[in-house]
């Protein structure tokens, strides 16, 4: 006969802290929650996804292909930036007239491509997107080719090594936007590795196009009616339901492009780092988060950007918050041009990070700040892209509820 | 300019695993899904929480309350298991005598509520549950009683204390199901533990009434449909939209039993001995689930049932599946009575533990051995619950579908 006294596990007097298959408890409820979704949605919808339909997405008209051809242009600013810089390095150009001929090119390549696309009837928004990706990274890159070039010229060090063309090519190409003369490299190409970041790319970008089909574009066309209505109640609800999808999309676009794709293309090259993340997924506040999701930008930033602000004098403060204003001004160019619609829902959603950076900071701290991180992603995000979708379909379609996906047709 | 070679979080090689947040992830992800399901359940369905009708559930007729005359009718049989032990403890009566006035005592324990709920027309299926459960757990301590008095005589110990009525009710009304001469007591009641375990009883009784009103019984009236239909994959759908509110629905009725009322009921009684359950929801295997959920009914079987088996020289397994057949027999006596439909489902559902146990133990371990064990409660219940209820309505209502809640009109 037990004649002990015993508290119950649940009551604090007990100092009993063991709850490791709660964790289980909660990845077991949600997918069972989301296989349900799913199941519903393939009822309700029957099978949306179409590899076909998907072409249409970066071609309106099979004979020509303006953002491919824009890409391929790209190559002129390339070479303008190398010559330049060959010119400085024997000095035949003085250091002024290196900065104008520098000024020029990068102005063109950042609007060069707008107004290519604002006057070209052919290009789908997808496919302008995608070369506006690969002008706003060529920026990046070539800004960041001439500072280090003339931080070398100004320490006297030759850079000889950056007059060739290859050399040139293999900064274009590696999955980084911060210019060296000697990249670290690894030592081999690792086969296995190489094969399963392949087969890792392929396989989420398929996911990515089935879920954007079957899950992304039903919820957004149900969302209309209650956005246009202004239904307050079925409006908050229609945004929960997005959120879900919106989110696991997102996330498996940071694994394909900052995990599998990046990691492919260093393999690749025998490019040796690869810190293209770091654990954002315990952030603890807004800050943490937005330095260590997407590294290759945040060092660019803090080399090209951020450093050279301080050591003229500028404080921290006015440095992070110009850092949140060339973010926010990069992320409006990338949607309202292919858009072709200018809103500054994405210029206000990334300044917005500020005073909410400031507000989590000041008010949670530990896993309650790791919680309001992840809130302010999994909600803000779907917000963004509602109103956009909302402004097209009434910019495009007056008010009236399409009856066949617009995006792709 | 770093030069060292890095590899990226998420590669096996560099050995990172810190993935702290991802638990507050999988939380707020719950908390979101489920707010929108609340939300769009509210925008469906309007409030259909209803406190009036809640008395209905109890009360067919509000002159007759068949139910509480079961329960103050059950002090018969106290009396008579307390008279018996008086006059076996002073000799009176032989040990045979007693165990056959024991047998006819505990075995209409057993069948007198049975009787009366089947003959008795106005008893509803939730007073019925209730009386049922009031003399199974009077049938487990009478039985308890009558042995451990035994025991006493047998090792010559004069149980006297066990002759007052007032010891008697004192086993009577505390929180376990095993007789014990002295049992363990604390040294006082703690008031605000006190209030806080009235709080919590009153608030999780609300919560599981509105939750049954307003998730549970519409959930299960759209499942009726595909279920006449036997159209397979709308079941699914069905089963798993159930499996949510059913295990939100148990997991807060384990806490509003378990720690809550029987907390309390202690605390008031001053009763020591608060292990009521232990860390199931860390099971690894379907047995330690058996083992821990309800200590109570475990300490019974393993001191009234179990050992007293193997001190007869069965065998440990026999033992075991013995103990799962009079679980499944009470399971199925605390369900089929009261709907008055003998289907075995609860029966069969308690009797597959045994080779689902097997198989777990077999195939899974550590967190899938976890996972296994919280898949079987999350989906194995609403499979019960859909059953019965199918052929409820079937028998009941010829297969149509009712147009408001039967259960709770």
């Amino acid at each position: 006969l037990d004649d002990l006294l015993q508290e119950s596990l649940l009551s604090s007097a007990s100092g009993y802290s063991n709850y490791r298959g709660i964790l289980n408890w909660c990845v077991i409820m949600l997918v069972l929650s989301n296989a349900r979704l799913f199941l519903e949605n393939l009822l309700k919808y029957g099978i949306l996804v179409d590899p076909i339909q998907v072409i249409s997405l970066f071609l309106k008209d099979p004979y020509r292909w303006p953002a491919a051809c824009l890409v391929i242009a790209s190559n002129i600013f390339i070479m303008i930036a190398l010559y330049t810089e060959r010119r400085l390095s024997v000095g035949a150009i003085g250091e002024n007239v290196g900065i104008i001929i520098h000024s020029i090119n990068l102005s063109t390549v950042l609007f060069f491509p707008v107004a290519t696309l604002l006057m070209v009837n052919s290009v789908t928004p997808v496919g302008g997107v995608l070369a506006l990706a690969v002008y706003t990274i060529l920026f990046l890159k070539l800004y960041s080719y001439k500072d280090v070039n003339k931080w070398c010229r100004e320490i006297h060090l030759s850079p000889t090594v950056s007059a060739f063309i290859s050399d040139m090519y293999y900064f274009v190409f590696a999955p980084t936007l911060c210019y060296e003369l000697n990249f670290p490299r690894s030592p081999r190409i690792r086969k296995r590795f190489l094969l399963r970041r392949l087969f890792e790319m392929l396989f989420f970008m398929q996911l990515l196009v089935g879920l954007i089909q079957q899950w992304m574009v039903p919820t957004i066309q149900n969302s209309m009616k209650p956005f246009q209505d202004m239904d307050y109640s079925r409006m908050i609800e229609r945004l929960l339901k997005l959120a879900v999808p919106n989110h696991f999309i997102w996330l498996i676009f940071f694994y394909w492009f900052f995990h599998s794709s990046l990691n492919f293309v260093a393999e690749l090259m025998q490019f040796g780092d690869r810190e293209f993340y770091r654990d954002w997924w315990n952030s603890e506040t807004i800050t943490y988060f937005w330095q260590n999701w997407n590294i290759p930008v945040h060092k660019w930033c803090l080399r090209h950007f951020y450093k050279p602000m301080l050591k003229r004098g500028m404080s921290k403060w006015v440095g992070q918050t110009a850092v949140f204003l060339i973010s926010a001004f990069f992320h409006e160019y990338l949607v309202s041009v292919p858009l072709k619609m200018f809103r500054l829902w994405a210029f206000m959603g990334m300044m917005a990070q500020l005073p909410l950076a400031w507000l989590v900071g000041r008010v949670f701290q530990g896993n309650y700040g790791n919680a309001a991180v992840w809130i302010s992603l999994i909600i803000g995000q779907p917000i963004a892209v509602l109103m956009y979708v909302h402004d097209y379909y009434v910019l495009h379609y007056g008010g009236e509820e399409p009856a066949a996906p617009v995006l792709l047709s």
